[in-house]
């Protein structure tokens, strides 16, 4: 790791981006983290203008009968949702079979949305601290209006505005950046039960101080989002998977090589999981959706379990924001995303899970310890309840190092949130795990980050979580 | 590098695989690339070995007509020719749209086969060298009968003995490997352009003693490999791209981080190729195939280019090996995949570029400087050509530092061959690239071999055939 000496242009390193003076990169993010009262907007005076953007910025939203919804119509043939322009997102079936787990075969509903978006960050240095630019933004699916978002969060149609409409703000900064200054630049998922193969472009940039923050933007330290991600409903989920992808500061450290698995087993334990199992997810009409029923209100399933999909109406207070009309997802009750931490050798490793999720582009990405909605295995026996999911229940507050409710993304889901735990287990706590499991370390998974395709956006919060820990 | 001392199973370092005397993993490669000779066979006994497997196992193969394949048929509503059992492969139509290239919309049969296959290398020391357990083959598709392939090389269908058959040979060495023996484990594609999202499990184990090599098996150094490699049809695409996935054993060198692009620059490419470009391949009846169409013999394009889809009667002198029929995927020309290499600061860099191949799991694969069939363009104006084929057709014979017409897969294809260049340019020829291409340095290609789809078919090879530079 090179420190403090000034990398040249031409032969720089793979991991570091050094400023003028000369800071390889791991030390300037190290600073900016222990920044946790910032260089520009004090903690006080950041709540003072969150809370001004929510009130002047949230959205009026109003449940409509699916019927209702203006520009968006259900196909003749296959009854699938879309929007009369063919872009945007579509509600469509899809057909899943596996040769895994109690369920082999079933239909659901499922949004496509195959552009790829962009989703990043600007950071810039002031007054020698690296500084993330962020944005209050409202979405409609919102709990509580306005959440804290990248610098842009902006999908294909809206920042190529095919559809005329203004400018997406910053959006410069991300369309062709100078290569040197790109810190993170990687595709990645995003929920594999409720989009089909969705990935987003996540982008961490570093520009000069010529860029500044609009009325919407306040520049703030990984130190204080650390601290606001704590906060419920408040950092928002595109937000979180971005800085999930900057790269871990701490990872030069002596911990490098000390896991428990080497990187070529972790490695090696994802193709298997891969190769073991067969899964087909074909687009299906939503019309023939087994179990799924369109009333006036919702696409629901019979049993009442998972998600519906209803239709808003959403206006703002202001004049320049058109009101318009969206389907939304609703998820059925509150989700748990939960990682078990555990010192082995002195080192921290995570317990992660190799997941099947019918959405992902490659069959198994990496999740929390356990993910799922509680209540959907009340009425089951103990053995059929997910692994670890007592362990997560029976937590002590003493060993909960991280516990908040946050929302999952307001722009496709109706109030959708997890309570996400990083929970620390005791030295005694069996080190071996079954075959989806495995212990893995903070730079080995900062190192699957580099990569498309290997953490869930749920355990990609998590490792936001971990990072942000004291 | 740990380059002599034993690693504690704990805590092991994630690129070192240790022998008992506790030589570090590129080492112990580095070593076998320089035993030339071999400390089992020496290269006149190969060949003599080999020539006898070629007399004796080869196989009989007749052109049939389509409608003559036993145990196959057409479907009546798609036209798609699949296997009565539902198994094995089939040939099904693909429409693709994109926003790329000069022709943005057609349609073409291509080969599903949607379960993941084995390529397995067997590594053992031997006299303190490590060999390679390589196997001579028959292919139908072969152009010479037997070719050199890895020690397993089966499908999903072949080793599980869905079908009943006799057990896979060294299978063992693959299901259930000691993790801390496995070299490497990762799956890869195969051609984008004639199977749809093939990917195959790409594995190298090392073995204890206990393991030897049965009739059809011989052991040699990655030294022979190498100059194997060079013989026209001689190593099959399956052992080229295994060989390719194993560690490079000069990564450990100063070159590490001496590249023209960071690591990271070079990922953020990749992300922005696959981000730039929008191309759906869905499935689509291959009676609907517009362009195709079916005759007695194939099915081919009206223009007479790309490929046939044909019919071959299989049998064999040996009776413990059952006649059976099957199609086979015909290219139309010789192809061509070279890579240009330069020394840029003193370091090796070689030209990749990005490539969309509608069968690819993710859009975007690195390929070769140059992957196409020259005769295809031969009618067109040079500025219609590909990009950097006249570098590659007037290269000088002292510049080119490999030079071999090479098999792909045997058992799909017909007569398939590419002829793989690599080729050393001047210091005088352009440091700057189009926005497709991008030089590279063997260390990263190394670290993006790691990873699934990165590094295309073609251009494994050429890794390969790198590695067997003197």
């Amino acid at each position: 790791m090179q420190m403090d000496s000034t990398v040249e242009p031409l032969y720089s390193s793979g991991s570091t981006v050094s400023s003028r003076r000369g800071r390889a990169l791991p030390a300037r993010l190290a600073a900016s983290a222990l920044a946790t009262e910032g260089g520009v907007m004090s903690n006080e005076a950041f709540h003072a203008w969150f809370e001004e953007r929510q009130r002047t910025h949230a959205l009026q939203v109003s449940r409509i009968p699916l019927g209702d919804l203006r520009g968006w119509n259900f196909a003749p043939g296959t009854g699938n949702l879309r929007h009369d322009s063919g872009r945007f997102f579509s509600v469509e079936g899809l057909r899943v079979r596996s040769d895994y787990g109690p369920v082999r075969e079933w239909c659901q509903p499922i949004i496509h949305q195959p552009e790829i978006g962009v989703l990043g960050i600007a950071v810039r240095e002031i007054d020698g601290v690296l500084h993330c630019l962020m944005q209050a933004k409202p979405e409609p699916g919102n709990l509580n209006g306005v959440q804290l978002s990248p610098t842009v969060q902006a999908t294909k149609s809206n920042y190529t505005r095919v559809h005329g409409g203004s400018a997406v703000p910053y959006m410069d900064c991300f369309i062709d950046p100078d290569p040197s200054r790109v810190l993170a630049d990687v595709l990645q998922s995003e929920q594999g039960s409720w989009f089909f193969r969705k990935r987003n472009r996540n982008m961490v940039v570093e520009v000069g101080p010529e860029v500044e923050a609009g009325e919407d933007f306040c520049w703030v330290t990984l130190g204080q989002l650390g601290g606001l991600l704590r906060h419920p409903d408040l950092v928002n989920m595109d937000a979180r998977t971005v800085l999930s992808c900057i790269p871990d500061w701490r990872a030069g450290s002596s911990t490098r090589n000390a896991g428990l698995h080497s990187d070529t087993e972790i490695r090696s334990w994802i193709t298997t999981r891969r190769a073991r199992h067969e899964i087909t997810a074909e687009p299906w009409p939503l019309r023939e959706a087994a179990g799924w029923h369109r009333s006036d209100e919702a696409i629901s399933h019979e049993s009442g379990l998972f998600f519906s999909i209803v239709a808003v109406d959403v206006s703002s207070h202001r004049r320049e924001v058109p009101a318009w009309s969206q389907p939304l997802l609703e998820p059925h009750g509150l989700g748990i995303a939960a990682l078990l931490v555990k010192r082995i050798g002195g080192v921290s490793h995570a317990l992660l899970s190799a997941r099947v999720e019918p959405g992902f582009l490659d069959v198994v990405e990496l999740g929390p310890t356990v993910q799922c909605t509680p209540e959907s295995y009340d009425h089951l026996p103990s053995g059929q309840r997910p692994r670890y999911l007592d362990v997560v229940l029976d937590r002590r507050p003493e060993r909960t190092l991280f516990d908040a409710v946050l929302s999952e993304e307001g722009g496709r889901f109706q109030h959708a949130r997890s309570r996400y735990l990083i929970i620390e287990v005791d030295e005694d706590f069996p080190t071996e795990a079954p075959e989806d499991f495995r212990w893995v370390t903070l730079p080995q998974v900062n190192e699957l980050l580099k990569y498309s395709h290997h953490l869930n956006v749920q355990a990609r919060t998590l490792v936001a979580g971990m990072r942000a820990l004291p």
